[in-house]
């Protein structure tokens, strides 16, 4: 499950607000809107895999479960209106305002609590982090940001010792950071969910290594599949080995088309 | 620069639109209204080299320009109040209705045509275009998107010759589609304009090249980079060269560490 905590500084606790004022005097609740969007909207559907925290002045926290969810829209307003409901419903316990959406009071540090409970692993959003492609996601990951404020010196002394993720030099919106890290994240499940597929066969490991190259070279991995192990029987009996060239799916046609214009024709046996 | 042209299929010509129901009576404004935030804000500020170019049910287009435009805010409400404006002062010629906004009476191919005489390179978003990772990327591209609805049939011929861009298997809203290519492209401009910066000096080029490998093997790229070039005199004179490892600034820290972990301590002279 992916997790997207946003740290909101402004948005107000009383449900009174104006739906038709969301950046003023309803203390910026359009970025957390968009923020609800982002992290919960795919083109026609919601990600099913996902829980969206708000916590609002370190007093309240908001929980919007994707599995759960129903009544959301990709608008500003009518996402605004189902926090209102939220703030509306505050009780003193943890209560379902509409479907699949919870608030409760909680502080900042509570909202972490419940995470480590639930074994998800905050990441911070920052720009002093580490860049994304050398970054190792946890599997639960929970994602820690900020609205349009910076974190606070209690904030920042709260999440100190936790990793901490850079998505590049320009500083972006909450929502666009967000829009990035599920990028980030769909690619990587492409990757992995995605077995290698057969790009090519050839006859001999000298050849197979070659082509190895010159696919890494383009940026494609590679893998060289044979029958048997290379590294036990090196040689097969007249000294050329059977050997699979194996791509993501989602190289497949450039690699064809590189090998094509270098060596031959591929071959798929 | 950067532009993006949205179609959209649904939008009202009539400014008559209600503020309080972009999705519903105001034909799905609200999608414009995100992928205008998307493509022209950061954080704290303006794109200010991107071009926002909407076509309304293939009889109004109306442009943003990032360098221009003033009264932009993030949130939807105030951004649809800005197309109300563009679309009430429609006239026979093109008309700037608030700074940096642009309005007239131009169908998707007067669009078209307009790019192609400002020799921007129209690239068309589409599942099933070529993912990005192998994408070559124009130098003045214009990204064409939908909005909730694909492309008509009309629409697909006017694009069929045009190069297509793919962000993966999985569907996603337009304005996070633009928030995606950003993050592409400003991780392309990123590693373009950063220099390489020197990560570790030895002496002998089989110990670069090792390193180097290395390196390459944690997906980091690495140019070795000697005093005299190692083609023309592969050794000096006491058979070690001295070189230069070589890597992009964003990867300097990663590189050491490696460096530290399997080698030594990294040396910058």
């Amino acid at each position: 499950m992916r997790r997207f905590l946003v740290i909101a500084h402004k948005a107000p606790l009383d449900p009174g607000f104006s739906l038709d004022d969301l950046p003023g005097g309803a203390g910026r609740i359009d970025i957390l809107c968009r923020a609800i969007g982002a992290s919960l909207f795919l083109s026609h559907g919601i990600r099913r895999d996902v829980e969206t925290i708000l916590v609002l002045q370190n007093a309240v926290q908001i929980r919007i479960i994707g599995e759960l969810v129903k009544r959301l829209n990709p608008d500003e307003r009518s996402t605004a209106a189902l926090i209102k409901h939220a703030l509306a419903a505050l009780d003193a316990e943890e209560v379902e305002s509409t479907p699949g959406i919870y608030a409760s009071r909680a502080t900042l540090s509570d909202a972490l609590d419940r995470l480590y409970q639930l074994e998800a692993t905050p990441v911070v959003l920052s720009e002093d982090g580490e860049p994304a492609d050398s970054f190792d996601f946890p599997d639960q990951p929970a994602f820690i940001l900020s609205d349009h404020m910076s974190f606070t010196d209690e904030e920042e002394l709260l999440l100190s010792d936790l990793p901490r993720l850079s998505l590049g030099g320009r500083s972006l919106h909450t929502s666009q950071c967000i829009t990035i890290v599920h990028y980030l994240l769909d690619r990587r499940g492409e990757d992995q969910e995605g077995d290698l597929v057969v790009c090519h066969v050839v006859w001999g490991e000298p050849k197979a290594q070659l082509i190895k190259g010159l696919l890494e070279d383009f940026g494609i991995p590679v893998n060289l599949v044979g029958d048997v192990p290379a590294s036990i029987y090196p040689f097969s009996l007249d000294g050329l080995a059977k050997l699979r060239i194996m791509v993501r799916p989602r190289d497949l046609e450039r690699a064809r088309s590189i090998i094509r214009d270098y060596f031959e024709e591929p071959v798929e046996e």
